[in-house]
């Protein structure tokens, strides 16, 4: 048995934040804050927002963290509430978003940030309009949110039907200004998004559709988003913001699993950006789960590749081309260290959801192969 | 630009609808009529559920007729408002489904069936579980009804976001004792879905995506599914409940375009089965739409063959196979009944939404191919 639900509107199109007071009016906004990225209120675009919003937009909030915090999660809330807001607008990068959702659901519950971080049972949210500008968290179409806990040196998932946003407004557009470094992190977690997914127990013939498709467009688009000439780059990032659409449809449903379960941990104490993170482990853990789900090779040709195995080689291939360290060595890890990732790995959530069964000694084994 | 959204939970499984209880706990269902197929209420499938529904269910109703009347909404429509319930539950093909729709949206706006089908506005629709029984009208995931006013002679449409089922429950179990010709007839039309859907105006990538997977499975499994092995047709049976979902949730989306314009006269008239007639031309439209559209190439090429060329003798092949008839004589249309024929497609609704541009004698010319 599997089930499918993805009750976000999706709307496509290279320009289309240009028609957003359209948007505010048929989701029958009255009174929303803006939460944007630095970038999008430096360069201007926050400001258009508002003088294309009719009015329907009271005001504009930036400052979000890279992994948005405790702190940026109440301030927004604290200022929606002044404001009596009757919707967010996020227009940013994953961290924006995933603020954004919480921010949701405190002002709709009326409680606290950490009361939503105990795990405080989500029945409503503030509704949401998500605009991405980076291509690869996918955060426009999913319904969860990561928040960090710095006292506690925690990064919390909450996840829940209501931090769907009602509409993903996605321009592509926005994504040309990227700067290449974000445009290659970014982009592999497109891909480890959809390998994790495929290698998800939850994963189902809907998702695994979604994600073949998502991870082909990456492969194929990704390293031209990064060294093209200006057009190819353009034509990329539209192939790319797709991409994590795409992903996000698969992920959203199936959680993620193994390479985002060993990457949490590469992240706080090893400081790798949590998309290099997953890659990191994240070829092995295909060929580590083809030998449980022999349609993983089936997924690799639907992808592009012969089997898994040319699949894992060419991902490693990719890595290098994109500069990202592929060596225990080169993330400062040791082989003393091993223990503690893997107990961490071991013990995330979403492990659970690997198809294969995982043990500590697996997970050692798995990044032993980069030494 | 593109928009997608689909609201309707979808839920797949064999063996499913034994666990119907945990869905109307899950729905908050109080007091729900249950619409059935009449074979369903013979088989006693539809006491079944009645037992499983822990009392939720309040009354059974059957008798819808292969193209619901606007005596049968009435009919199920009295029923609900003197249950005053809170739900419907259809189970059956796209009829009884149909035929459920216009019973929500007629006692939710307390209004007559003529004012729906005269145009009145859907605001809100009593919420709809559907339940297939057959592969083939997918109308479990889609947003439109159509009812016959066999008085005025016309079968009307209504599509609204209202209408989308809440649920879709997918057991592929209960299409195993579909006889051939039903299944065959359902099968062409995912197909016709797919490929109308793919020749649409409004057709997108995520549209696309779902229309080639489920042209590709239909072409992969319909035979079977008629004439297979008691093994192989059940498994045929089980593609094809999914690629019913797919072509759902692509038509839903675009719209039906040509060859279903062509098929309105076809049914009133000459009583060509709607899927039957919907195949008539859907071949030739899919040739006359890949000049304006050379993506079809690409697109067959997804469903499986070398280009559209390919693809549509494979249909022509197809239709032979099931029986289906592929000649004017064979329908008992004349050269001089041509141009009442085009007119009548002409000037259907949906032909608008064919990619290519469409003139009545182009809808001649289509036809005269099957001299």
């Amino acid at each position: 048995m599997w089930s499918y639900q993805h009750p976000t509107e999706i709307v496509f199109g290279q320009g289309e934040l240009k028609n957003i007071g359209n948007y505010l009016e048929r989701y029958n906004v009255q009174n929303a804050l803006l939460i944007a990225t630095n970038s999008i209120v430096k360069s201007g675009v926050a400001n258009n927002l508002v003088a294309n919003s009719n009015g329907k937009i009271a005001e504009v909030i930036s400052g979000i963290e890279p992994n948005p915090t405790v702190e940026n999660v109440e301030m927004c809330a604290k200022k929606a509430m002044e404001l009596n807001v009757d919707y967010i607008i996020a227009i940013g990068g994953g961290s924006v978003i995933d603020c954004a959702k919480a921010v949701c659901a405190v002002v709709a519950e009326n409680c606290t940030v950490f009361d939503l971080l105990e795990g405080k049972e989500i029945t409503q949210a503030l509704p949401l309009i998500a605009i991405p500008t980076v291509s690869g968290a996918s955060s426009e179409v999913s319904g969860a949110t990561v928040i960090s806990w710095k006292e506690k040196q925690l990064k919390i998932a909450r996840a829940s039907q209501y931090l769907f946003p009602k509409l993903a407004l996605i321009d592509p557009t926005l994504t040309y200004s990227c700067p290449k470094q974000v445009t290659a992190i970014s982009g592999i977690d497109i891909i480890a998004h959809s390998l994790d997914s495929l290698g998800s127990i939850g994963s189902n013939p809907l998702t695994e559709h979604f994600a073949t498709e998502a991870a082909r467009l990456a492969f194929n688009n990704l390293l031209l988003a990064v060294e093209g000439n200006a057009e190819e780059k353009q034509q990329a990032k539209n192939e790319l913001a797709y991409a994590a659409v795409l992903a996000g449809l698969a992920f959203s449903q199936t959680g993620t699993t193994s390479s985002h379960a060993c990457s949490y941990i590469l992240t706080a104490k090893y400081n790798i950006p949590h998309a290099e993170a997953c890659a990191f482990t994240l070829d092995e853990w295909f060929l580590y789960n083809v030998s449980h789900k022999p349609l993983l090779d089936k997924h690799a040709e639907r992808i592009g590749f012969e089997n898994a195995r040319h699949l894992v080689e060419s991902l490693q291939q990719l890595k290098r081309k994109l500069g990202f360290r592929t060596t225990l060595s080169e993330i400062n890890v040791t082989i003393n260290d091993l223990d503690e990732i893997a107990e961490s790995a071991y013990s995330a959530g979403n492990m659970k959801n690997n198809i294969a069964p995982v043990t500590k000694e697996a997970i050692k084994q798995i990044f032993l192969l980069k030494e």
